[in-house]
């Protein structure tokens, strides 16, 4: 069977960056080619990042994208890799006017498209055929889809391409690629990470690998744009679902597995044409760079990286959103309230681990009501990390306040977060630091949040976390410290005292909000599941505490309008995925039987 | 030709209040009823309101919906109105598993609906067959597309079904009407307002009439929802593009219509039963309620309502976006900064207009750089209109933090800006007002606004307008007040002097940013155009001021993002229309030939 040395580039390109973009690919296609590989891949719209949201409608945007794309066919044989197939994802257009009108769309419509690059010709593209248009994503908004599945002999191999959604679909590429009798599925991807508990895409891919009746290589995205975080894990599987390869989780880098692929006796064009055909129902582009196989070779023995736990998982996803977002929109350094609490002194850590202790600026903001464990809890965690520590006591800016404007009860609790976001945002201002909200998804899904107080940042890394996961992501950071001998970096007190916002005398959550495990165990339901009330009651939950909870959650969305964006870990997050009015007089139905 | 008297509620629903809004569609039927109308028809998805977004996947919703639905049919059989058949949107679901499959979809995935309620039963129901996934809107998102066009016999009159976008769509609907022969097509809408030149929903409507050829119906939504204004404009047109009547823009009322329709021949089923058929490519559900036409009456004249002017239309969507924010989430006042300019001018009447003076909280809250007419100005305003006036002197708490952090140049410009968001927060939560966020579109396009400063709100009216457009509607407005012999509400000072942020001594707008007249034009094409910078230069804008602008714009997007809504008002507002991420390198390039 002729071989071929394919290589998996799992990289983190930045959207709109189209320049830095093709340095990537050249960068990655130069270091596979250096180790032998005869194929490159590359992720979805590598070349724009990806989602480029409406920009895919701005046609200044969609010319550059073209653009870039032939001047990267071109440097790839100045940099003298001609000889090697570099597959890459980019905006396309569709110049098919008839095929734009019969979709009813206008003519020239952006396509998510995917190039083989080799030669210096872009030799065959395909468009993606599925549209993802649910959860966090607006393709069908942006995009037309593509009718032609494409396949390209390279070497005697036949490979067929498919773009992400299209392998989540058994109908299409999938299907049509069985029929052409292609050797390999090139699947390339941009797959925002989701917290599972189960090994989705693996089992996935050998699903459709079994069903294409080929091997399947798939390649991923890695990094952070907005609230997305790309996790990597790029994989090769045998049609009998054998793992030949799999790059780490949220690390860039480059698969690299010798394949041994069934030689194709199907009817091909000559060199350098392009043959029409049809298979499984799909129109079909064949495209022939080379027939003649490769000379035997000895096939190297690929990586199969573990996977990382669970815990570890969602850690690395807050990291790298919190740290693309800082580079990528030109920071240095961040700040933020350290007060001594759980979700401030995970931040903390997390920025630590993401930009380095000294590019982290904490701010301990006591005021009359804080209590010394506060205090001390904030310095002995910025002890142990080494970031920037700074003191700005409140009272004089709240007294200043209240002596000039009457204010009691929760407007005085307000005031106090709002002195302190003013503060972190006159520290941003005067110094350049991206102020960060430490809030977590608990919070945020209750209101139990002062808008322009502690939601005040450019960024939230914990947005989409549950106080229970909080708290075990920070057990988890420490005994992962004390397993490689270094201090926890989170104080134990800091852990173990129970949460308090320290608004007034005595304040505890618990006065407020019903325990943060009970609670999170409601909102899983009725946020991530959106169930219905009397799906919750159902489910054992009390009524009058599913009542309870369902009115804080409908009645601060104008809340989280204003938030800041940060990274999605769970199946539903407050922003792409969970998109509801803010005017809405919808209640929940009791359960019948109940008042 | 028999004859049928025909009304169109144009109402105004809230989202999720189905019980509310079943209570209006009962009023409104009663009061047509009472003027003798035999069909009475109400605007898209009257039941749940429009758009009601993800709730639309909310499986209690949808149920809810359906039983609302149920119940009303009983109901307006109760209120004696049996014998009136009554055309309603709302929310359905897709109960044919063949068909959600055949699209890929779930089942009993969500539907944009139409019923016709009669004796007591829903006689017909028909799903919207083209769902709009552009602008604004997410249909695609939410529902899947309806298969049939409903024909229902009313006293020997067919009646065809469409709803919204339906109309938009030269195929489908339109095309199968004519084919079925059908006497009317009754079209339930519920179309965003938006700044028009032209009458372009009443020239569709006469094409449309055409190619269906015959009478065709548009009844329409009025009220706000979120960034949504609806603007009612229910139209009446015969097949010859006669306007047979026309009910006036942004208000809500019945608008009655008697109309003498070709009597029907072709087959049609027995009384009660539904008929399968095809027309144009369609399948047809013919529905008979009564064959018999009604008595020879006369006629009564239906009224033809004027359009409004340009301005006057603006600043009705201004007023009823504002008003339907408060009522429908339940405040009875506004707060806000008034500082003499002429935006919270604008702000302060058009709220007095929408609720009342009374509930009007105007605060001017001077700084050291106050100008004495922006105290004046403020003032003077107040006097005018009767709002409820107030002063409270930033100093105090500006020195407070000026005392304690080092602050300097724009981080001190900020801290006024935002000890005066602070203090309009202080005064909502103790008094519970809703705050308004004063800034245009203008300040929010190139980021000249403080984010948790001057963006402090729940609700900021003239988000989608732009400063040119402030000016101008200020002078209408004063204009409006004069030719009804009242008192110009805005003070003459406020519209000529020069903007200022009165931020440091002797601050301009001017300083900083290009003449408003030709910013806004420089914005109208690249934000509400989209188009790019070389586009831009090829329209005679200077290369300089182009890149200078689209820069600002570009890196103002986490500005806009965590700023309240406000009333879509252009063709593209900053929010559901225009989409694009936060993290972006892109860069306009600039036109060959520039350097």
């Amino acid at each position: 069977m002729p071989q071929i040395r394919l290589a998996l580039a799992q990289v983190n390109p930045t959207v709109g960056a189209l320049d830095a973009n093709a340095d990537l690919v050249v960068r990655f296609a130069s270091h596979a080619a250096g180790r032998g590989a005869h194929l490159v891949a590359f992720p979805e719209m590598v070349l724009t990042g990806y989602p480029v949201e409406d920009l895919a409608l701005r046609r200044s945007f969609v010319d550059a994208s073209r653009r870039a794309l032939d001047a990267l066919a071109g440097r790839l044989v100045a940099e003298g890799l001609g000889e090697v197939a570099v597959v890459v994802g980019y905006l396309d257009r569709d110049d098919d006017p008839a095929h734009t009108e019969r979709l009813g769309r206008p003519r020239g419509a952006p396509q998510n498209a995917v190039a083989v690059l080799h030669g210096g010709r872009v030799v065959a593209t395909q468009a993606k055929h599925h549209l993802p248009n649910y959860g966090v994503f607006d393709e069908f908004r942006h995009f037309v889809p593509g009718e032609h599945l494409d396949v390209v002999r390279l070497h005697g191999i036949d490979i067929a391409l498919a773009i992400c959604e299209d392998l989540w679909q058994e109908g299409g590429p999938v299907a049509a690629t069985r029929a052409t009798g292609a050797g390999l599925l090139l699947v390339v991807n941009a797959s925002p990470y989701e917290r599972n508990k189960d090994d989705v895409r693996l089992d996935l891919c050998r699903r459709r690998a079994a069903q294409a009746d080929c091997t399947l290589a798939y390649v991923a995205m890695v990094g952070g744009q907005d609230e997305l975080v790309f996790d990597g894990d790029s994989i090769v599987v045998a049609a009998d679902g054998e793992v030949l390869g799999r790059a780490p989780q949220f690390e860039d880098g480059c698969l690299v597995v010798d394949l041994d692929l069934p030689a194709r006796t199907a009817p091909a064009p000559v060199l350098g044409t392009v043959a029409h055909a049809e298979a499984a129902g799909y129109p079909v582009r064949r495209t022939v760079i080379s027939t003649a196989p490769l000379p035997a070779y000895e096939p190297q023995p690929a990586g199969v990286a573990p996977r990382i736990g669970e815990h570890a998982e969602v850690y690395a996803a807050v990291v790298t959103g919190l740290r693309d977002y800082v580079r990528k929109n030109g920071f240095r350094s961040v700040v933020f309230g350290l007060s001594g609490g759980i979700d401030s002194a995970l931040v903390a850590v997390a920025a630590c681990d993401a930009i380095g202790p000294p590019n982290v600026y904490g701010v301990s903001m006591p005021s009359r009501y804080s209590s010394e464990h506060s205090k001390s809890d904030a310095r002995e965690l910025a002890d142990r990390t080494g970031l920037a520590f700074s003191t700005v006591p409140i009272a004089p800016m709240v007294a200043a306040f209240l002596d000039n404007i009457e204010l009691s009860g929760l407007a005085e609790e307000n005031l106090q977060a709002r002195v302190r976001g003013m503060t972190l945002m006159g520290l941003s201002n005067q110094h350049g630091h991206l102020v960060l909200a430490t809030g977590n998804k608990s919070e945020l899904a209750v209101g139990y949040s002062t808008i322009y107080g502690d939601s005040v940042g450019g960024y939230a890394p914990l947005k989409d976390v549950g106080k229970t996961l909080v708290w075990e992501l920070a057990r988890w950071r420490n005994a992962a410290a004390q397993a490689r001998g270094e201090t926890p970096p989170i104080p134990q007190g800091s852990i173990e005292k129970p949460p308090s916002a320290e608004l007034r005398p005595g304040q505890l959550d618990a006065d407020t909000l019903p325990d943060y495990a009970l609670l999170d165990d409601v909102l899983d339901d009725y946020v991530e599941q959106d169930r219905g009330s009397a799906e919750l009651v159902a489910a054992g939950f009390d009524p009058e505490l599913v009542r309870e909870i369902v009115r804080l959650v409908d009645r601060a969305e104008y809340k989280r309008r204003q938030y800041p964006p940060g990274p999605k870990i769970t199946t539903r997050n407050f922003g792409r995925d969970r998109r509801v009015p803010i005017t809405s007089a919808w209640v929940e139905p009791p359960p019948s039987g109940t008042p």
